[in-house]
């Protein structure tokens, strides 16, 4: 049964699920709760959710999906599940998992929880980035499935296989350690490239007319949302610590290797990497 | 007039310039030069050349355009310079601008010459990865554009706007320098994201299917070409080494407020890199 579904957070990942299940199941009504009110009156208007509602209205949710910060996740799912019914399934979308798993484990409604991870997203935020089929063949990582009740589970299950995602299930240490190198660490190098060429080139604003397609490709996750990435970074701060220790390195070493005049190991460090092609394949 | 063309490199950058001329201009002969006999029999077989030719050929050219790694460029220049006629005109679409135009700054034929560096291209390599309209509505950046005589001048912008290349004018030591930094960082930024995670994920191949779209964004430059990359490092080796400095000192702070738990830097950080976005409008 989908009839009435809840999004808290209609951003770019909540308002995307939604338009997804709207399309597949018309007859459901999709309700929006977001602290922003300009953000509802956007989702509105667009057509990703049908009404408005407050948090007091989940006790009759068929369905739950909290998309926002994940700071505001650890602190706001537990009041989320005692509000939500016994048949109620509650999704989190959130980059990481740890915490958030933690902060429901002894919960007595943890069963109708299901901590999941959709690999997808753009550089766009809020309602107007919402997009249909952003998780179509994306990877969707599952965490603690075990701790989902049966029935809950395969609800979830039927939902996004509709939707063309693929599951994976891990636990949340080993995701919150693999995302930091495979997601996490891209942010932050994304984002100081940004900073790095923006400082130097402050005062030289044409010199940007000579950037092409490969700085737009390194740079654009510098575009997102800092109110997401700050509790991200926060939460998964050891494993993130590590991931650029590991980059400042290389990048430190690659540098000596220039000042060496050593030409063969810049090339063979470029040629090893190379089959970062044969790897990106699997990539969608 | 274009009846006889050379290109030697008939890679990325060298075929698409061959398949744009020979697309405007149907009746001109292209002839291909290339130390890799099997990139010349590609180049043949995807007609991206009409036939191979020899370096001595070139005397009667109307036009040679010099596309393979930079440090063969400031090699080869003086002596492609040598062999053509009073009216043939020699571009180079190299990376780096200051070596090659100081290679043939005291050339007899330096008027024939043209240093030019159109900032387009993709991380794929050599003649399959020649594409129609590669060019278009991207920048052209012409280094010392009064050192080329003037009736080669008007014959190459006109090409170039046939092209629908956008010209710009630079003198070659600000052209490497601010390069380095819109571009050269790119790569040794994609490279070195694309070793740490290879390394460090190397005996969990499948976590790359954790791996999203912007992963691969972030990571693409790391398939491009050690043989034409390596070379441009040396050749703008300081100006790199430099951005490199930046980049690293970047990266290190942002580690630092993450170890210090001061994420309310760590947001600043990126919210003030967050106005990339209207930079990165300007670029197609």
């Amino acid at each position: 049964m989908m009839e009435k579904i809840y999004i808290i957070g209609v951003g770019l990942i909540g308002g995307s699920l939604a338009l997804d299940i709207k399309r597949l199941h018309p007859k459901c009504t999709i309700f929006g709760i977001d602290h922003n009110e300009e953000h509802l009156k956007e989702a509105l208007s667009l057509n990703i959710i049908d009404a408005k509602a407050i948090i007091n209205d989940i006790a009759n949710a068929d369905l739950v999906i909290v998309a926002i910060p994940v700071n505001v996740t650890v602190k706001q799912l537990p009041e989320i599940l005692d509000k939500v019914g016994n048949d109620t399934l509650v999704i989190d979308v959130g980059s990481t998992k740890e915490d958030i798993c933690e902060a429901v484990k002894n919960h007595p409604k943890r069963r109708n929880f299901l901590a999941m991870h959709p690999i997808a997203g753009t550089e766009f935020s809020g309602p107007s980035a919402a997009i249909h089929n952003l998780y179509k063949g994306k990877t969707n990582i599952i965490c603690e499935v075990e701790d989902t009740a049966f029935k809950l589970q395969e609800k979830a299950l039927i939902l996004f296989n509709e939707i063309g995602m693929r599951i994976r299930y891990m636990k949340p240490k080993a995701h919150d350690k693999h995302i930091a190198y495979v997601s996490h660490l891209s942010h932050i190098s994304a984002f100081m490239l940004g900073k790095t060429v923006i400082e130097k080139e402050k005062n030289e604003r044409d010199i940007f007319d000579m950037a092409g397609s490969g700085f737009e490709s390194t740079v654009r996750l510098a575009k997102s949302s800092p109110e997401m990435w700050a509790p991200i970074f926060e939460q998964n701060k050891i494993n993130v610590i590590e991931t650029l220790e590991e980059y400042i390195h290389n990048l430190k070493q690659f540098k000596e290797f220039m000042e060496k005049d050593d030409f063969e190991a810049v090339f063979r460090e470029m040629k090893e990497t190379n089959h970062i092609k044969e790897i990106l394949k699997g990539i969608a």
